[in-house]
């Protein structure tokens, strides 16, 4: 993390504590080990990709095969979480919520992918841009009520 | 939270600590003050709720008004995290990732809204089903490269 400011950004204070606390469910295996090779946003073109669910929740996947898009949750685990103004490359400085950066508060990405197949508790997927070794938070499938 | 199970449901033992925190940077206000009342799910037509961002974060907003569908993430406080099946009401036993359901090991929903106002660090918008008083844990725009 840094801690460098580009023109226009602003930090604020971090509160002192978390209010809530997540789980790292299992491991998104992407071909991207930095950053700068990531894609800027997923391509349901783009490479097969790999999330391992941990064996603890791996019965959650019940009934996941008849979902074709998914929307997958993650934790962008080495984005800072101080910014409320941001300077993306060659665009105006605009405040964090009004962005996509992992650069936020809650660290927290939301992707859709579309499922290629199911292997145990391994689901290949096409739309991620994350880097290898990517904490996963969550799996949903796009649609559908509440249940 | 409750600890019974309806048939063919199936918990596990959550892990001893979490991997990560969360911040709740604000709070949604809705008409619904039991779950019971709550919509299953957001309605576009549905009635305005309000988004108070705490005010740390408030110059996050800056830009806001120029995305008009949202994506809200909100921490379901008072669903139960340790189920991989559940059994909704009249449906088959299902894995918690192949359902939309609240009970997951992280309670964050994802929601779809419309910005139809925006009053300094309140936002109105349409399309939420959640209770009064729940956690914000994130706003993102709908689309738009990573910035």
């Amino acid at each position: 993390m840094s801690s460098e400011l580009r023109a226009g950004e602003e930090a604020v204070e971090l509160p002192e504590r978390t209010d809530a606390g997540v789980y790292f469910i299992g491991v998104i295996h992407t071909p991207w080990r930095t950053r700068q090779e990531c894609p800027k946003r997923g391509d349901r073109d783009g490479p097969i990709c790999t999330i391992a669910v941990d064996e603890r929740w791996r019965k959650g996947l019940a009934g996941i095969a008849g979902h074709k898009r998914l929307q997958v949750l993650y934790w962008m685990h080495q984005a800072r979480r101080d910014l409320v103004l941001q300077t993306p490359y060659q665009r105006e400085t605009t405040g964090t919520f009004a962005l996509r950066s992992p650069v936020r508060p809650n660290p927290i990405a939301v992707s859709l992918v579309e499922l290629v197949g199911v292997d145990g508790a391994v689901l290949q997927v096409r739309g991620l841009d994350c880097l290898d070794g990517t904490p996963l938070i969550d799996i949903k499938p796009e649609h559908g009520a509440r249940g």
